[in-house]
């Protein structure tokens, strides 16, 4: 069997990042999770290895030295992070795992893990991101301007990335559809397709 | 308009590459052909430009020496090639292009159009390759293990293409809609999404 495929999705906040990687989840069904660490407290309900492995700081710390976290972040002084383990356990099993993930953390999986497949899922124009942030009506002008500033800024790193897709207007399924055709084309790259290349000749 | 992709298909003979790619063509209507070159002189009903480009010993081999053609061969005393200008004159006009070329074609291919995405369809085992060309009835057993033999040798340069697609018996939709898929992933690889990425910024 062969191992799955990690794939680390980032792109501007109000592009349709989440809703299209559910749409993705839906169409493949076998897809695996992977569960965050963090050092902040679990909240009610939360569950220990199942909504994240909740850590100490100092554990947390020690993981980022020994290059047990394939990215990391801190955010309102708590750390949130990617356990490498929780990663080659799903694609191990021969199953593939989503991230999504900011560019900054694409960027540090990308060194630490040479095999991730990384995608910038992008809207068509600044102008059509702009409509759908005001479109929520929840974001100030401050928001959005910053949220657009920052959009800019992403973009520029879009060539970091192996792949690039345009979220196309109302066009969910199409830019899923094309996510999980990568996956299958990544399926098949030579450098993952060793097992089947050597089990030509082997059986003879 | 974002620029096509040239495909290169290579595989041991007896692999069921003519009938993939036939169904692929079948699949994807829109892709382009390239005429290719040749010194043979032409027979009965063929047009030049059509069939082939028909040209003169001293013009091929100052083509080849020009960098003109993307890959050569010689049979029975002929020279066979793809000149690159039809090509470029494919993808230009932002079709993809399949060419169905032998490993020696696919690496001189590769070495000068790095742009190109190479891939090697191979049968699942050399037993069922072996299966196959007994099948056809028409094969000797001298001309069956030479075969064999040079297919056991083309599958070591399998690491060398950029895709390895495993022809499972009697799925030819399955091989043609995972060389599909590659083609889709190919469009959205970073470095030929130049455009969309300008056009992000561009009009705002």
């Amino acid at each position: 069997m062969s191992k799955g495929v990690l794939i680390v999705i980032s792109g501007p906040s109000g592009g349709g990042k989440g809703t299209v990687v559910r749409r993705v989840r839906e169409m493949l069904p076998d897809i695996g999770f992977s569960v965050s660490a963090t050092t902040r407290a679990p909240r009610e309900g939360e569950t220990d290895g199942s909504d994240y492995h909740f850590i100490g700081k100092d554990r947390f710390r020690e993981m980022i030295e020994n290059g047990e976290m394939l990215e990391y972040t801190v955010y309102c002084g708590n750390y949130y992070g990617t356990p490498r383990s929780e990663v080659e356990k799903v694609i191990g099993s021969g199953r593939d795992i989503i991230l999504e993930i900011e560019v900054d953390g694409a960027s540090q999986i990308k060194k630490k893990f040479p095999d991730a497949v990384t995608l910038m899922l992008i809207p068509p124009t600044l102008s059509e991101l702009e409509k759908r942030l005001r479109g929520r009506g929840s974001e100030t002008e401050d928001t959005v301007a910053s949220r657009l500033s920052r959009a800019a800024e992403e973009i520029k790193l879009a060539d970091i990335y192996d792949y690039v897709v345009v979220n196309e207007c109302d066009d969910i399924d199409g830019s899923a559809s094309v996510i999980c055709d990568i996956l299958t084309a990544e399926h098949h790259r030579s450098s993952r397709m060793k097992n089947e290349i050597n089990n030509f000749t082997d059986n003879h």
